[in-house]
């Protein structure tokens, strides 16, 4: 019953994504994880691997799905703020991709699903030029560093936004603020970059 | 014996700080920071606690440490440059600090050691703008939080660099690049923001 393998593995890369962003690698119990999806836990080791392997599934599933939904669309800069805007919206309705990558970059030497990252990245980096004819393509590489890193850092320095601003809870009003701020030094880099 | 005390204690805080690094607050092992000190691991429940205190200690010391060493000195946006490249220097020769901090941000619900990084926090947005007069205090909180994430995240993301950039290694090469590009980041929209 091919159709309940892959409902089973859906459950399972659910639960492992929840597990995962919050405890990291080294944290993450394989048997919460089949608890969470009410599924014996062999099934994990049956279908995924070891723990390390399920971690780089489930990291490699986010990217993939983060790829496929935002995509730099149109030309010039207001094409590259309108990327930037949705990397950030994406990362606020999505914070476990954002955990994910420091729990990777903290915990693993080595990034996951290599291949298809640099591939995507190379992707990107050619789908910038083509917005930005006269960027470099060193600076279409650190543009799209400092963008992810603004954003992706947004989702997991709650702790300095509360030093630096007093922000306890993240609201909309405080994400809107934060969001204006990125894609404010997103606009002024690209304007240097493109001259 | 004071002395001895006081030694002791580095002793144990210099292993902590390399354990939590290494594994975060919930990966590290009490036992370890002792056997790495040559210190009974009673000493550390003594001296500062539980493991969860431990952490506290060792992050406040690190925060204490750069806010010491790292400082806003001078006028005007050359000023602000300076502080973002030693920022960034120092970031590059204590790692430990960045993975401390995104170790405390996916760990911990509340910030260690708030009220005196609060009063440092407000200390730094109020010496960048004697610095910058014209800037407004929700745009140098803003500004602050950009130089920060953009420094701390390149220690900790160096996958995402790698994927990117090609960049497999850390060098000093490619820790110049980075640096010119992130100071570019913070002149261009640094101006935006004084006009």
């Amino acid at each position: 019953m091919a159709w309940d393998t892959e409902k089973t593995k859906t459950l399972l890369l659910d639960a492992a994504t929840a597990e995962f962003s919050t405890f990291g690698l080294a944290g993450a119990r394989v048997d919460r994880i089949a608890a969470a999806a009410g599924v014996n836990k062999e099934r994990i080791y049956q279908y995924f691997g070891k723990k390390d392997d399920l971690f780089g599934i489930v990291l490699a599933r986010q990217l993939a799905a983060v790829m496929d939904e935002v995509s730099i669309t149109g030309n010039g800069i207001d094409a590259v703020l309108d990327y930037a805007g949705r990397v950030f919206d994406y990362q606020v309705a999505h914070p476990e991709l954002a955990r994910l990558t420091f729990w990777e970059g903290l915990e693993r030497d080595e990034p996951t699903a290599l291949e298809s990252r640099v591939a995507g990245g190379i992707a990107k980096v050619q789908r910038l030029r083509e917005a930005l004819p006269t960027l470099a393509e060193d600076d279409a590489r650190e543009l799209l560093l400092t963008i992810l890193t603004l954003c992706d850092g947004w989702q997991v320095l709650a702790n300095m936004d509360r030093v630096y601003t007093g922000t306890v809870e993240r609201s909309a009003k405080r994400n809107a603020a934060r969001r204006r701020a990125v894609l404010a030094t997103v606009e002024a880099y690209t304007r240097e970059l493109v001259g």
